[in-house]
């Protein structure tokens, strides 16, 4: 901890607005770690649509006023507070997460203060921009096709499917064999995936696409989907799916509230329920958590892989949020501290 | 067989448009039941919430047109096909239904065709027109808290409490002693219910009633909820449950899908499912169809009564209709195919 310096630099946002204009970076002190806690000296941060979400105050929770966004990231563990995980991690290259209301601070900074438990360390092998953009996306798309592979679904149905977690949910269900219906909001998308490997793609804007999609449901059995679009779209798809499934929501780009139709749950026994990460993450033993990661981490070079678009200094972190913003399919944007 | 007429009345439906213009009573011949069916003479039969939905065509199906609406009633059996059980029910008064695809007649007839699986015989003990309302209502009430009592549940939430239904609800759940809210959508309903014996009993069109319905259910711990109304609703109960719930649909008054937020179901964990009588018992075995109404037969003359507003002739089944729409929850109206 001797060479640590005692102020650092961390983006902040003054309201829940979701304006750029609200945006700072500020001198803070840079915190010291309590018992359980390690300060991670930040490499790289992705922009999100959860971060998106979190500062026009959409998300599931809020930080108290300033707060430093920024759910994940990578770095080097370079302070321990007391605990055997700490003094595990120390001097360790790490994932870690902020995306808890009990840590107080974010990732788009110099310095994270989090705790041990969120944090998973790195592979020699994992590039530490890929091990910025772990634990949201590769480790979703990983927990998503686990729920289908144990609860023995036939096949799945997902939305967003051009998103980059959508595009890593078609790759690993490839791997594991799991037939899977894509939807897409546009037409170029339906190449796009094609490329990544989808066999099943459907248009949501196209003529027939609701008498097709259910066909296909039926046909294939998808008897899981995962949703991160919400809205009408929630509906549409439980009414194709086939009797007894279940829908899974994990985001809402349409910032609207899910629908389902009382026919679908009530005559077809369908259900909805949501996944969220931080959740299924506190769920899993010490040792469950290890064995996930390291599968993960064996496939970020190859079916996990995130592609970037572009790369930000702190100082430019609204520049970065509008440009990911403005295209979300064309890979992520980081934000590096030391840039 | 020998003494049955070879035709019969019976309402028919012409459209699903729900004009009570397009009811008719139409002579038709008397079914003659094939393996595993009876023939139940009809002494009366409800119009229930989901008779009105039938009607309209909003119904989980529909029956080929012409249909005979009447989802159950009671009577006596008069003809026994093939099999064991039709012919244990054979001279039995029974409840019976025809609330299903796979039954082409209904019961608002003199006489109706059903599977003997649809029948439960009725204990000497039932007036015959408290059994002909047995099935829907008090068998549905009983599901419900077997559900809330089976998942160990602290307290239980409902809305449209003011119902035929939401009445049994209260008496059962002040029975087992599962603390209750109550939510109703007119201030004299509130009355109502506390004359039933309700507890808790909130007003939806009340001023502040989001933040008691919340401070409510967090403080008893409704995990468990039954939504009869979806809409909007639904997502203003399930915000209000404490995480971790489940909200149970069981019908649509507001004809309106059932919105539900993505933060609930995502951060809080909550999720949305479906209640449908025929499928609760098509699951369970014989025995266990026994024991249960057993139990609901015993209690028809006390907390599972249904009050009568009027009753009907077979060539009134249009007025009927149009009486009980206007006041659904100043008691039940049977239609009599003998009066």
């Amino acid at each position: 901890m001797t060479n640590l310096p005692t102020t650092m630099r961390a983006v902040q946002i003054l309201d829940y607005e979701g304006k750029l204009g609200s945006f700072c970076v500020a001198e803070l002190p840079v915190p010291k770690p309590g018992p359980g806690e390690v300060l991670v000296k930040v490499f790289a941060s992705p922009v999100n649509p959860s971060d998106l979400m979190f500062v026009q105050g959409h998300y599931g929770f809020k930080k108290p006023l300033p707060a430093i966004p920024g759910f994940e990231g990578s770095g080097t563990v370079v302070a321990a507070g007391a605990g055997v995980m700490p003094r595990i991690l120390n001097g360790k290259r790490v994932a870690c997460a902020a995306a808890d209301a009990k840590v107080v601070g974010g990732v788009w900074a110099e310095y994270l203060l989090t705790s041990a438990q969120m944090c998973i360390p790195l592979n020699k092998a994992v590039d530490m921009e890929q091990g910025a953009m772990m634990l949201v996306n590769p480790l979703t798309a990983w927990a998503l096709i686990d729920e289908a592979r144990r609860g023995g679904h036939r096949a799945a149905v997902q939305t967003a499917a051009a998103s980059a977690l959508g595009k890593m949910v078609v790759r690993l269900a490839k791997r594991f064999s799991l037939p899977l219906i894509n939807i897409v909001r546009r037409p170029e998308q339906v190449e796009m995936l094609r490329e990544v490997g989808a066999e099943h793609v459907l248009d949501s804007s196209a003529a027939g696409f609701d008498e097709q999609l259910q066909s296909l449901c039926r046909k294939l059995g998808a008897t899981i989907g995962f949703d991160a679009v919400a809205g009408a779209m929630s509906a549409q798809v439980m009414k194709a799916q086939p009797a007894g499934a279940r829908l899974i929501v994990y985001g809402a780009l349409s910032l609207e509230p899910c629908q389902s139709d009382p026919e679908s749950l009530i005559f077809e026994r369908k259900r909805l329920e949501g996944f969220w990460l931080s959740g299924w993450l506190r769920d899993k033993s010490l040792m469950q958590k290890f064995r996930v990661s390291s599968k993960v981490q064996g496939l970020l070079a190859s079916d996990l892989k995130s592609e970037v678009q572009g790369r930000f200094a702190l100082n430019d972190a609204a520049a970065a949020l509008q440009q990911y913003a403005k295209s979300m399919t064309a890979g992520k944007v980081l934000i590096k501290p030391a840039q």
